[in-house]
């Protein structure tokens, strides 16, 4: 992480209180995830446990939480670089499932694949009213979810539903999310970071120790699950990256989000 | 299988286009299980296989999926023959869990017990609206459901809800399979061949490679709890058969199906 | 246990038929759990076997199941007491995990954090309807409940809102109780027993064989949860009880319930 200074760039740090920081991510036009936003959020997740704060809340622009992975920009990455995003990626992930305290996501709008991605390993999820689209879409891009991803959802909404999803390969609407349990609430835009900040207040109030001993035991199976030798499997991750039918599905999504 | 060439009288194979397949039971008047059907729907699953198809839907008669075990014709056979059914239909379910394309059950009508239990391993299940009868009622008539027939069960609507399920022994509405999670979808009768292949074209538009190897992860434990040592546990389910109870409450049953 | 017959004072035991034994807490005024409770409904599940009952219903006062744990007694236990006590507890919750047939928990009333967790491993939860508390709300005084219990409460109500559930701390309405499935039916107070009666006679009247033998399978998990290495973990709780943060918390609240 010897760029983080430059990388933090990438976000902007927001202290609500002494103990309440926000993370926003801040990669204009998309919030789309490339090697630098993903160094950046993990410098910044990092920060804000040497800051000793108590509890943060993870936001997009409004309208966007993120588009997912910067596709465009990962395409004309070689092997060694896409192994070191996808490990760097993999890092945030197992950074977000294990963190020392609570996290909410605030998506604040759109937040498709690599969007949802993160937020599965949050402790809250509170998504923006809206014609917004989010879900692990990654099959229609010819993307295959490592297990330790589709275990996260199995564990947020039950095995049969996350076999749907996942395989459907579709987004789908707020409302949708709300009622397969991929979100837990839906607000007005305006009221994402008001109702993180009221639901982190309400559960940092209580006995502290027994809160995260509490929460590290409720979340034991997600945090173990980025220690299970395999749990990565970088080699079948890039390999997949790297098929025909993958990089054709891609190299079209891109030729239309250009012409579009 | 080899009788499966007069087996196969017991199903009506239906070629949509090209790439799906029905497999109709056609064993009136109750399409009840039977060694035979067994054996016919075993190789006609292996046969769509052979035939390159990418996706299938399992059907039965207007009105009826399947009456379930045919009891009378099997409490005809002694120890020899019942261990034959027992492995044949393990066999059978065990294809349809670890099946390598998609696999929708259609359930055209009633679907109690061994109906309800293929339809557990499928990928999708539609039933048709109507006063139809499903669920898996085994403890009613003295059967155990074997553990792994549990555990699809559990990965479908829940721990807590698959003991209430099959602790209480009884046949549900469609209704109530619905509310449960038993059944993905109610249409009416004559849409539930429509949606299906509705269902299996949408999913098959995907980049097959990330749709297949998805549904492999997503299907993973479901398929697995068959080969793990002890799954099937013939001795115990053969003993349970020829226990008293059982025998005594499948004769009752008989008895009262010859007088209605 | 030499102390049983004193301890049988704390409960009621009315035999409804031949078959079904109900078991009533009956320590006023809050059925509050102390070591002499513990033993008492320890040794009246066990006289319910002896007695070769086929079904069991444990029930509160009218108004109020059991406050939970007795912490103002308990608070004068030294630490060889308090081993004592937890290790007896979790003895009750093993027997009702392992026990060998139905038991429903007639919740006549409140019954936050301890009258909650007995309820979790009975086979079926029975709410009065009316203005009553429950839930694991333990985190609230400072306690942490132990990984047993909070599988348990995965197994009924699944991961993820159990991680939400257990880790607000919060006492739930009877209504919001039903929603998380954290009881099964909420009925009018002078109809929950009634109501127990008439689930667990529907359920004995199958055969009886392939009732506990499936009722068995589909609670493996919950009753083995007891047996597997360290499930107890005694050390950690006793330090847990005797720490700064947990006894300050526990003994404010024994402060306030003086007062009011």
């Amino acid at each position: 992480m010897s760029d983080s200074s430059a990388s933090q760039a990438l976000i902007e740090v927001i202290d609500h209180d002494a103990s309440i920081r926000e993370i926003r991510l801040a990669r204009p036009p998309a919030n789309a995830i490339n090697p630098q936003l993903v160094a950046s959020l993990n410098a910044a997740l990092d920060q804000a446990v040497s800051d000793k704060m108590a509890g943060v809340i993870m936001t997009g622009a409004p309208g966007l939480f993120s588009a997912g992975l910067d596709v465009p920009e990962l395409l004309t990455l070689d092997e060694t670089g896409m192994r070191a995003f996808w490990s760097d990626f993999f890092a945030l992930l197992k950074r977000v499932a294990q963190y020392p305290m609570p996290l909410v996501a605030g998506l604040t709008g759109h937040s498709p694949a690599g969007g949802t991605v993160i937020a599965l390993f949050a402790d809250y999820r509170i998504q923006a009213r809206g014609p917004y689209q989010l879900g692990l879409n990654e099959v229609q891009v010819g993307l295959v979810v490592p297990p330790v991803i589709h275990q996260a959802l199995v564990r947020l909404i039950g095995a049969y539903r996350a076999e749907r999803h996942l395989v459907a390969g579709q987004m789908i609407s707020v409302d949708q999310a709300q009622a397969i349990g991929l979100v837990d609430e839906v607000v007005d835009p305006d009221q994402v970071i008001p109702r993180a900040l009221e639901w982190l207040k309400t559960h940092l109030q209580m006995p502290r120790k027994a809160l995260l001993t509490t929460r590290a035991i409720c979340r034991a199976e997600l945090a173990q699950g980025f220690d299970a030798p395999g749990a990565m499997d970088l080699d079948r991750f890039v390999e997949g990256w790297f098929s025909d039918e993958t990089q054709k599905t891609m190299q079209a999504l891109v030729a239309r989000l250009q012409k579009g």
